[in-house]
């Protein structure tokens, strides 16, 4: 069967985002793209994780990282990425909220899933045509799959750099255990995968 | 001039020891010696890094890790460690209770200070005779350390388990900048050394 895997930038002190996130600042107040500078600064030396982020056959994210704001979308907002997302695959939206199926430039689709992560994970599976299924964020979805154990990889890019406050990684999920498959750092960034224990 | 280092083992989610601390957890509830498995049970693998957690000119360290309890210790007690602890160099341990100092076997002195980090790191440099000093734990002391700029290189031996509470490396310790230098997996940890920018 494919692995379920997960890729997430977090800064040292373990947050993927600063508090109040928002349509101004979608990562949070007083991160200023620290986060993300290894990515759009230093593509070339870190050009395999930047790939292993958006290689997948289905994607699944939270509501949060679609868009800003607790309630339901305004339904003309169609996510950060503009018209051609760098998904190129079915990617599985959870949210409270009943919306119809987006189809994006690039082979993109957002399917807005209400019935939980387990039913987004089986529609993920359909789709992915045997491909892996990535788990993309935040740090609520990441930590509520860890904790249901759903996840097999998990691959961190450690910023150097802590922020003091916001999204946590692992905020609730104790007792995990897994298994370091390698490690590299570049200059901005330190890249970890790891095999989650069961 | 010499460098302050400060080598730690910390769990994925960020804890360097588990809830109440004790004489009979002294790394806290529920860690049951998962924290320090690396060391133990494979030193060949891992040392290297092991070699570096003890080879420094002299040591600070917080109340917090030389012995139990809050208060004043016992007059007997004289750390953890036993007759011949595994620093062999002059270690200057931060308390509010003054105390005559210890002379152990193999070369390790335990000297108490009462008037804060600064004067510690001034007697440790004084004693490391132009070697390094490194900072030992705890989270606290480290946490104070790191906020006052007081570090020059952090290495961190992570632990792929997550423990959900605890004594928090980085607590407090906000808008801090790093240089990845190095990173290298084994089976159970990840080693990670930075410079801290100032």
């Amino acid at each position: 069967m494919s692995a379920v895997t997960c890729g997430i930038t977090v800064s040292l002190d373990g947050f993927v985002a600063g508090p109040n996130q928002s349509l101004e600042n979608p990562f949070g107040e007083g991160v200023d793209g620290r986060l993300h500078r290894w990515m759009f600064e230093q593509p070339e030396v870190n050009a395999v994780e930047i790939d292993a982020l958006s290689s997948a056959g289905a994607f699944i994210m939270g509501r949060n990282m679609f868009g800003p704001g607790r309630g339901a979308w305004d339904e003309t907002w169609q996510g950060w990425w503009g018209d051609n997302p760098p998904y190129h695959a079915p990617v599985f939206v959870l949210t409270h909220h009943p919306r119809t199926s987006l189809t994006m430039h690039g082979g993109t689709t957002f399917t807005f899933v209400t019935d939980g992560v387990e039913s987004a994970l089986a529609q993920a599976r359909a789709a992915a045509g045997g491909e892996n299924v990535c788990i993309v964020g935040g740090a609520a979805t990441i930590n509520q799959c860890l904790a249901a154990g759903l996840i097999d990889e998990l691959r961190l890019h450690i910023v150097p750099v802590t922020l003091g406050a916001g999204e946590r990684l692992f905020e609730g999920v104790d007792d995990l255990t897994l298994e370091p498959l390698d490690a590299r750092s570049t200059e901005l960034v330190t890249h970890m995968k790891y095999r989650v224990i069961r």
